[in-house]
């Protein structure tokens, strides 16, 4: 991709759920000693949301902080998107159940859903950084709220204590001009021969959840095979970084922040590993969160700005892996 | 929106379910008199799928049509996106179960998907114009596929008889130099005070289907507050579209195509009337195939296209509303 002038992020803003949860308490559920959940995830706590925890109205508490953090009324934006995993309800889409909860239900701002797993971010990134570009829109709303503690089996000692429930937002904008902000690079790629690796099977239109043929529970559970997963991120993560820079114009060296999306603690050794990124510039919250799914590259771009180690005019690595199974990243200049 | 230039429609297809089911049976099943569902719903048949014919599997159909009329190999393609309204399977997104279903599994293509429930392809043509524009994408496959008969409630009058399964694609490229194809105008407008006006409550994270304490199969389908979704529309086209035509620079009696989404027989005779709308150049595919949700306005599109009502050169309005609520509309020159 050719580099696109002035996408920049104008605020961003997260939110957690109110009840956190150690993994100790995975370890008594699932008969290991103490320490044994973290030690094989890498999460210590995560936020589980109440019932009254909507996955829509934690996505409007971000985004409010998102919109304070831009200096911006809610009335000012242009879209509403929505980048979740699994959506609170199949219809209407997410991002409308955002503008309500957001009380901006009698607006009129388009709003609407851009869905890539746990990779949704990055293609909004993209999509809504060429509509900026063209003058379609001028601050655009995106955030990712996603519930994973709904759709886990409590018994699976590898997905139980790995996920956790969040949201986070970002409000994107043009860059003034003299402000470098811009979208550098962008590049993902997709392999569904890995499709089963990372799946729900049951809650749409396959394995129906009216239907009285599916009353089986555990359809509706996530399943990873994580070694596959791992077998293909370890294969197509180094020439996807390897193009992305490239694109960029940048080697790794130069990049001032890594944000990788927080996939297990594993594997973001791998990825650190394998990709010889920096260390010291990776950001990691998994550890106080978990994997919160679509809302993770969002949030961990959040704490990378929030805690000051992403500075305006500095530039960002985002990288990622997503069912799909998908390969992605972006190189950003705050 | 500023028109762009350059979007241009290299082939569409469709996909059909084998089972054909005529509005008798569902007079029959609801006591209704012979007629009674044709006469409230203004549809006569419709398709539902088989088991076998899943949401991926009749998109894979629709694209490969679509690929052949537009001369393309589906390894030529840059992107794969959906625009389903209900998944197939909440994880992972339905365009990566696309891409495999079109034996592009291994081709590394970029999938995801994009959602506004019944304007998901209205919203997708937007984006896909400005990433097409901005050179991000050379030949992108919408598509969109829907069985929303595992959705409805069997005993219900209003929306048992009126929705069908199917799917519909569309291959979008460039236009080369000389070409008038354009995507003119576009607009969207969401109004989520009405969010409960079109609903499945169940099947995402807030209504879990794995979670014991929902097991009320009414959860799991489609609710839908006719009057005032009509109601809504009636409030919200007419200026909706003055603004698209002005946008476009095109009086209404201009257009040679009215492409509007397939809501119902009633909803569609509104529009008509109300929006003072040419009835001979209106695309009326509701009868045969019902409502197909989110394949509806491409199908209607496929239909002007391949029964040559929309010819090169001509323009074309789509025009339709959507849960959310949603209005929207586009005006193309095909």
């Amino acid at each position: 991709m050719d580099a696109h002038a002035g996408l920049r992020i104008l605020g961003t803003g997260c939110h957690h759920p109110a009840r956190r949860v150690a993994s100790t308490v995975f370890d008594a559920r699932l008969g290991l000693p103490p320490g044994g959940s973290e030690a094989a995830t890498g999460v210590a706590m995560r936020g589980i949301a109440g019932d009254d925890e909507t996955a829509s109205w934690m996505a409007a508490r971000a985004a409010e902080a998102a919109l304070r953090a831009a200096g911006i009324d809610g009335g000012a934006l242009d879209a509403i998107v929505s980048t979740c995993a699994v959506m609170e309800q199949p219809i209407p889409c997410q991002a409308a159940l955002v503008q309500r909860a957001l009380g901006l239900g009698a607006s009129g701002i388009p709003a609407f859903d851009i869905n890539a797993t746990c990779l949704g971010f990055l293609v909004a990134l993209d999509l809504i950084d060429v509509s900026i570009a063209a003058g379609r829109y001028r601050r655009v709303l995106v955030v990712a709220s996603d519930v994973p503690s709904r759709g886990l089996r409590a018994e699976d000692p590898v997905t139980a204590p790995l996920f956790g429930d969040g949201a986070a937002a970002v409000v994107l904008g043009a860059a003034a001009p003299g402000e470098p902000s811009a979208l550098l690079a962008w590049r993902m790629e997709t392999y569904a021969d890995g499709a089963d690796a990372c799946r729900i099977r049951g809650g749409g239109t396959r394995v129906a959840p009216g239907d009285p043929r599916n009353d089986d529970r555990d359809a509706y559970r996530f399943e990873m095979d994580g070694p596959a997963t791992f077998r293909m991120a370890g294969r197509r993560l180094p020439r996807l970084l390897a193009r992305l820079l490239e694109a960029a114009g940048l080697p790794v060296d130069a990049l001032d922040c890594i944000v990788p999306h927080q996939a297990s603690g594993g594997g973001l050794d791998r990825i650190v590993q394998a990709l010889r990124l920096p260390e010291a510039r990776t950001v990691r919250i998994l550890g106080e969160h978990g994997n919160q799914v679509a809302a993770s590259l969002p949030h961990a771009l959040h704490h990378a700005i929030d805690s000051g180690h992403l500075q305006r005019g500095q530039t960002c690595l985002l990288l990622g892996t997503g069912a799909g199974l998908s390969v992605g990243g972006a190189v950003l200049r705050y």
